[in-house]
């Protein structure tokens, strides 16, 4: 037997990627690679970009037995094929398969795994900012995507009365009536607000691109909170209003930041430094804000 | 004017990957990510194994676009396909030129160009280890992918008399066209052998899958060199027969190492540092002769 010469150690390498349209500008891959830098892990996260209409079955099919051909351990999704992909996987964890939509594809030894860290990610931190406040009554205004990861974290955490709004009714009667809760029409909305506990905007108003305040503070009741799933800027139109009454309120970055770190911990099996992400997010939008030119999606 | 928050540092990262038939136990991977590492580049290096008859034209096109699509900064390319690859790129590098076989392709903005740095990885080894050693007639054996590239390399050095012999007259015969060479049936070796200043195996004889010496040593004129292109082992039995008799000799690890080394430098624009390269190489060519089941194969 021949003694051998000392190992050489190869760092460890993880791959991933975010399929998607105008996924270019997403702050999800300095996120990942930031926090795969903290765990000595040389982390790739390539975006691949849909253009408008591409995102179709035959494409995501080929999309993903190429990125598991080609060495990826996993990818994100997001709009417009968080639906799409489904199909093509071989397993869907419960956060998946709860609200129908797919946002975390971990290639496993036995086949593709979908999971929802949207789902996952919003109920981490409603955990964190909000677990202490009323939940009795909740408007969630907007029935997207992002809508329903986040009537599917307010409907495990047992929210009595959930209020879906969103322009198009048809959307949001179909999502209140797959977790139990109920839409109103928009001109209805100033009776609920009257009564309720807390309001989550899950609809782009307030993003760069779409500046504004989706609903009149004034009708909302005095004691509630109000959560922001937009979090570029951090601080929405919505929110700074919100707070100057006084006032409690959620950013949008702690669900970014869950999502990812979620994400991260099923493509490496390690714990994510939480904390570390958020500072991380924190400065990334810090930086867009007084950027030139900021992007305008994601 | 907002002044914004200091940037983050995000590493900078480069993705590529290996496409050819049993290229797992590949020593490129980690050649490469450990010189990564020294660059502060975070360098993943993924295999893309073919099965047996796999690597055909539609297959070679799809992986392409693939690895471009999915953010790949380039491809090495072995046996089988390194011609198979070429009418899938949009420009060719005078070393793929000049032996019509891609080992190296680079995603550039305007598209695929083909290297070859088998090429010019041969002719670094051997301007280190043999350029101030005759050369008017060398002898080459072995006229498939590797030996193509090395009567390349010797012709571009000015061999006077390049004889090229393969158990394939045909494919010696085109070979040597190709390089206005000439080529001997191996009937005739003994004689070429008496008057040669140098010998080059480019046969797999001496890998571990494949024991023993290719060529008769006692034949061979006493003042030539040897090369081997082996370099699993490192130590041939052909080296170290012809180390035994005093000969000067050169491994195959300076080719591996330069041929990885000038790929990295085509994917990244950095300079390798090509001594630590040969280290690494050595060390990881030393572990696997330690172990119990070696690779037979790259």
């Amino acid at each position: 037997m021949t003694i051998s010469a000392p190992r050489i150690a190869r760092p460890r390498t993880v791959l991933v990627g975010l399929i998607g349209e105008g996924v270019a500008p997403s702050l999800t891959p300095p996120m990942h690679e930031l926090e795969g830098a903290r765990h000595g892990i040389h982390y790739v996260y390539r975006t691949i970009d849909l253009a408008a209409g591409e995102g179709t079955a035959p494409t995501m099919e080929r999309l993903l037995e190429s990125a598991r051909r080609l060495g990826f351990d996993g990818l994100n999704i997001t709009h417009p094929v968080k639906q799409t992909v489904i199909p093509f996987l071989q397993g869907l964890a419960r956060s998946a398969a709860a609200v129908g939509a797919v946002n975390t594809v971990v290639f496993e030894p036995d086949g593709a795994v979908g999971h929802n860290t949207d789902v996952t990610g919003f109920g981490a931190a409603y955990d964190e900012a909000l677990s202490g406040a009323q939940r009795g009554r909740v408007v969630l205004l907007g029935a997207g995507g992002a809508g329903s990861a986040v009537a599917s974290s307010l409907a495990a955490r047992g929210v009595d009365d959930l209020v879906i709004v969103d322009v198009d009714v048809d959307r949001a009667g179909q999502l209140a009536a797959h977790h139990r809760a109920r839409c109103v029409a928009p001109t209805e909305l100033g009776v609920i607000l009257a009564e309720a506990d807390g309001l989550v905007n899950a609809t782009p108003s307030g993003m760069i691109a779409h500046p504004g305040i989706p609903v009149d503070l004034g009708q909302l009741a005095p004691s509630a909170w109000v959560a922001d799933i937009v979090y570029r800027p951090a601080e929405t139109e919505l929110l700074a209003a919100a707070r100057a009454q006084g006032r409690l309120v959620m950013t949008g970055l702690g669900m970014a930041m869950h999502q990812a770190a979620d994400a991260f911990e099923i493509f490496t099996g390690e714990t994510a430094d939480r904390r570390s992400m958020l500072d991380d997010l924190t400065r990334l939008v810090a930086n867009e804000a007084g950027a030139d030119s900021p992007p305008t999606h994601h």
